[in-house]
């Protein structure tokens, strides 16, 4: 029962293949045989150790879509069979105890499985072990499994945020970033609904993001990335004054007051991509237009459902280029140079 | 019907007597004779022209009680009439026509009438007119002039936060700040249900808060303001994680990412004072309680409504010191220099 998988020994080190012996499983784990894991940015972060926070050995990888292999004994066996498709994101468990569970908010447990903080026992190996099986998401038979599984860490961030903001069907909406998040949130919210803008600095992918759902396109210049002079805010000025949602999905640090300006009064920016530096805004930017600055979670189990659902009735689906696990180190560093287009998945 | 008013005719300059005649009354503007009227911080603002658009000369005031003198033409004669006792606000009229006004939601109206950018036409004055007749509220008898005056910006502005931001009695909330809009907040706070802690670097406020209702103070020492030294969140390290919605009304640059660590998950810090600089927080700060940072601003005429009612049924009452109008510009002068306890109401 050795897992083989594919760790990285050193921040920055490549990838080295790697066993290890599983624990014996518990009442509420399920063990998922890997066929297909997404890379996300957050696994390039874990094993260059962007965030300070990495334990080495890393295995990374937390949009696995797989084969049930095994479950615990204290498994709803209505619910989950061995044999059966499933997917597993970026949380992997969680308490269901604590006041946050149970009030529907499993993404605030203190306690939750999180992939990314394992080290060892991340889904870029042959199997992959949820701490609790409603953590195991079954899949409907539309969602190919190498779809389904970049909506398990990217598209649950995108729709999580759509849902807890109370983002509507009559919103107009901007997305900035067309990359792994922003492609499928393009998609999620044209199908909420909403007229859909995708803010982007590469002119190139407006066709794309067409595709995908927008109705315009801004080119942000350069000087939208952090630049506080005279034309700091380039294309979006024209849209001054018209977003009620806006989602970043990008690292970059943005001109905040200029997206704060972009939006309508009562607007929400909402901050799912981690920006490399501290967010600064004009207090007077969140005040006059009673304007709110939020950042986005993962799902809970029961939003996983609702967008898989979702994206299976409305044929939302990534797109992804395929790797075999071998050149796992060259979809890392595809993912680290931003060439995904628009996302990496791994086969096992 | 010459308007006798207070004006001050150059940034931080004296005030002086200053009269204007007023143009016709219009269908739906109402007249009131002016016989108290709150000193806020921003009545100091604007005659000091802190923020930089003042047109002088000013007469400033915003926090008005007085009676009818005259009604328009169109103003329902069932819901006001002369001689009845009415507040006026910060907001004196709206277009109620815009989509923000059509749905509830009137402070976010760009045609309102702010009585703050008016210039002259301020309730420092023997008579002030209100644009829309649905901005003069009728005034609960339990509520004395003197006390109704500081509700009708102050109050407003801390009340429209908490029903807002969906503040809920279950809640365990941190006001920052124990003055004209803390001291307020507390009151509401406390009344609502909440769990209510007060933040001050005043530790001799201590007895004033638990007496507005605080259940627990914390003395912020000098270090909260702003430095970011290793004991920067000073007191604030005992409430880490303890509060659903904390309310800054203080003008001080804060240590923000401290204040958002002394949220719970899903919290929320609402800004309804003005910092001087810039609002600098971690991007981590907000994404990983998923956490909001939010601006407040004064309230909607049935906001207004709801706000007078509770206060009187209550009995929330501001501490005020009264001033005659002739000592108008020690009343502004003892405001700028923070030594109200907790509000000046002038006398005319």
């Amino acid at each position: 029962m050795t897992v083989r998988a594919y760790a990285v020994e050193r921040p920055g080190g490549p990838v080295r293949r790697y066993e290890y012996e599983p624990e014996p499983l518990g009442p509420l784990e399920v063990d998922v045989a890997v066929t297909h894991c997404g890379v996300c940015q957050t696994d390039v972060g874990a094993v260059d150790d962007t965030y300070g926070i990495s334990r080495f050995p890393v295995v990374a990888g937390h949009e696995a879509v797989g084969v049930i292999e095994a479950v615990g004994s204290a498994v709803d066996g209505t619910r989950l069979a061995v044999g059966q498709r499933v997917g597993v994101g970026a949380t992997a468990g969680a308490c269901f105890a604590c006041a946050w569970c149970l009030s529907g908010r499993q993404h605030l447990c203190t306690e939750k499985d999180d992939l990314v903080l394992r080290g060892v026992g991340g889904a870029f190996a042959t199997r992959v072990r949820a701490g609790d099986w409603r953590y195991v998401h079954p899949l409907p038979d539309a969602l190919a499994s190498e779809h389904a599984a970049p909506l398990l860490c990217a598209g649950i961030t995108v729709f999580s945020a759509v849902v807890r903001y109370g983002v509507r069907p009559t919103d107009r909406v901007a997305v900035v970033g067309v990359g792994g998040l922003g492609h499928l949130a393009l998609q999620f919210l044209a199908k909420w609904g909403c007229h859909v803008t995708a803010i982007s600095t590469t002119a190139a992918k407006e066709d794309d993001a067409r595709r995908f759902g927008a109705h315009e396109f801004v080119v942000a210049d350069d000087l939208l990335q952090g630049d506080s002079g005279p034309h700091a805010d380039g294309g979006l000025q024209r849209g001054s004054g018209s977003f009620d949602f806006i989602l970043s999905t990008v690292s970059a640090d943005l001109p905040w007051d200029a997206y704060l300006a972009a939006l309508r009064p009562h607007g929400t920016l909402c901050v799912v991509g981690v920006p490399h530096g501290a967010l600064t805004v004009n207090p007077l930017s969140l005040l006059l237009g009673e304007k709110r600055l939020v950042g986005g979670l993962v799902g809970t189990p029961e939003e996983t459902r609702q967008m898989l659902d979702f994206a299976a009735r409305h044929d939302i689906r990534p797109t992804v280029e395929p790797f075999p696990a071998a050149r796992l180190d060259d979809a890392l560093d595809h993912v680290r140079h931003g060439r995904a287009r628009y996302r990496a998945v791994v086969e096992f």
